[in-house]
């Protein structure tokens, strides 16, 4: 007997009937003789209208009310995929967040998960009993409910599968693809994908699995696999680089549209002004991505560059805009029509000349390339979105990903 | 200083401009220098949603889980309240009922406040905080979320008043009136009324507040107002007997198509029977209010009639059908096409006649009498339901009720 953890996104809970369906594969599991808990996102559209009347009533909302009013999604689908479950038999019950508890810290809206304590659904699970998990959600200081972040259900998924055998991640699509099919069409899938290339894949937004849950997934060493909620075959394995026999040189081209590009023009060049611009953003809990410092003309001052998320970038530009006396610079450019692309690898670490393809590749087709950042394992451009297609067929073709 | 607990119902809070407008109201009343605690409702239509997406999933779903979908209506409702206000500047947050603890007996989708435990609410509140209570809910055992009924934000108020100056329950009507002013436009709004009147208005179906708030409030002497949402003008005062000065002879006329009859044909008539019968109903919660029971012609059987909520009727009916070889009854007919009338009124402790006259009312309007029940106050029958208008105008006249 095996512990397995089912993970099943928005689009595969969307309504009563896809719920009803996801009670029928939670049951195949539970048939095999396995214990099974099931972490549900909200159904699709949901989390969005919800976000859209905390905007509507206030574009700078408070993030604790935020959660407060977002994680009632996935609290609908737990009881509803519990009666589901109910009513073909199977023994189950709902755990919201905080019922488990999922104890996080208290960075609402993208908190981290700090503990999850589970005595009693364990229990319950080895007496027979399938624990409908609401995914995206957990507990905070001072008792508030917080949330994990667009695609939390996914390290909610990982986080409640420590001790499980298997953490399946059921989504609408059949598996993890060299780059984004709906751009690429000879984008092939991947077999198996080492957690670091998977983490690189997650950050610059292959939107498969969320970065937080490969980082736990890696840290804990946990299986996973990503496959598809409607048909009944084998998806992709997130897993050790042991495991993969046949490495590329190149994995995956990933891209990020969710970018948004922030210029500080003549900002005094004095030690201490990249503390005094990213402290702030970083109190703000604003996560800075790509960071690029050009000396100006003069030696005095300097045209400092950075991204954050989309989502983020109204906040940035009022904090950055409100510590203006202080940082001194001239002028502050934003634009949000940009979009990040990423060449991925573990084989790159070992073969030079792979950055050396991609800006020959980029140059090529005539694409600009606005800001530049790479990892051991990784080479990532920040270039106008305009080009987006074209740059992921250029390099999935010069990389020789294309499917025969 | 007052303390002072404001109710918003679903209508109040049916859209974000509605939301915005329920946060200026409150900050009027925290203006005037009092503490307010706000309790509102899901907006309007979302229970309902929810609901029948539960029935849609299984018919006979578990309360529990049912409890724990329909509980987040008010979640999203405070929330977004909390970010309303502090959009206003008004320190605000949102409660839970699991956050406050309203600590709740286990009875699923009717449960019962047992406590209410604020020291932090209060403290917060005390500090010049606006306090957003979701009404409806609570926590009962296990940790569960319980739910206290259709109207149960109301009792929420209540109880969040114990201690409050003032209760005030803003509605889409602006009080109390003698009869459903939607039916008979001759219906005169109340200035005030007794707890024990507006008890049998609410509970039988005057809408206008849930039975058990106004139980809880005759208990513990609050003051309850009842106004409109929309008007900025008094409403209903329901208050002590002893400070109405004028008392009617009838204050009111109250009807309820929440009503569904059953009838057992032939039922053994031997000690216990009744027992046997209403037991198994206790047992799955499910509320009979009238009961009739009838000698048939041989005196060894009876045909036993009694009435439920319209919504219990299917479960109802399954519990008794169940126990068909224990009750031996001969046949069983159920029927949710009828309505209950009932003429209210502390006046008629001290006047015989006022039953008389019902009956000689109904009877000219060739209206049949199914069932009658009477209490101190109170006269209540059971009608078919096509003849609710025809009635309630005759006796509104009949017992000079009618405006000028």
């Amino acid at each position: 007997m095996a512990r397995i953890v089912m993970k099943f996104g928005g689009t595969s809970v969307k309504d009563i009937g896809r719920i009803k369906n996801v009670a029928l594969r939670v049951k195949a599991e539970r048939d095999r003789g396995n214990e099974v808990a099931v972490v549900v996102s909200a159904m699709a559209g949901a989390t969005n209208q919800l976000v859209a009347w905390c905007n509507e009533i206030s574009p700078l909302h408070d993030p604790g009310e935020y959660d407060t009013v977002v994680a009632t999604g996935e609290q609908v689908t737990i009881g509803l995929l519990a009666m589901a479950l109910q009513e073909i038999g199977v023994p189950a019950r709902s755990w919201c967040g905080w019922q488990i508890p999922v104890v996080t810290d208290g960075t609402h809206s993208k908190a981290r998960i700090k503990t999850i304590d589970t005595p009693e659904m364990v229990e319950r699970m080895e007496a027979g009993e399938v624990a409908v998990v609401a995914g995206f959600q957990g507990i905070g200081p001072g008792n508030r409910i917080t949330t994990l972040g667009r695609g939390g259900s996914d390290t909610s998924a990982v986080a409640a599968a420590l001790k499980a055998d298997r953490c399946d991640i059921y989504t609408d699509v059949d598996g993890v693809y060299t780059t984004d099919p709906r751009i690429v069409p000879k984008a092939k899938k991947l077999d198996k994908i080492t957690y670091e290339e998977m983490l690189e894949l997650a950050s610059v937004g292959a939107k498969v699995l969320q970065i937080r849950s490969v980082e736990m997934a890696m840290k804990h060493r946990v299986r996973v696999q990503v496959l598809s909620s409607l048909e009944d075959k084998p998806g992709t394995l997130v897993c050790d680089e042991d495991e993969i026999v046949e490495k590329e040189l190149v994995s995956g081209i990933a891209y990020s549209r969710d970018e948004a590009k922030i210029t500080l023009v003549r900002v005094p060049d004095r030690p201490g002004i990249a503390a005094a611009i990213f402290g702030p953003l970083a109190e703000a809990a604003i996560n800075v991505d790509m960071i690029v410092q050009n000396v100006s003309d003069d030696g005095k001052s300097t045209d400092l560059t950075f991204t954050v998320g989309t989502a983020d970038l109204a906040r940035a530009r009022k904090v950055v805009e409100d510590a203006k006396a202080v940082l001194g610079y001239e002028d502050l450019r934003a634009d949000s029509d940009v979009v990040k692309v990423s060449v991925i690898g573990v084989g790159m670490r070992s073969h030079p000349g792979i950055a050396q393809k991609m800006f020959h590749t980029l140059a090529s087709e005539g694409i600009n390339i606005l800001v530049i950042s790479t990892s051991e394992i990784k080479i990532s451009v920040l270039i106008e979105e305009k080009y987006t297609e074209l740059a992921l067929r250029a390099l999935h073709t010069a990389y020789g990903l294309d499917a025969a």
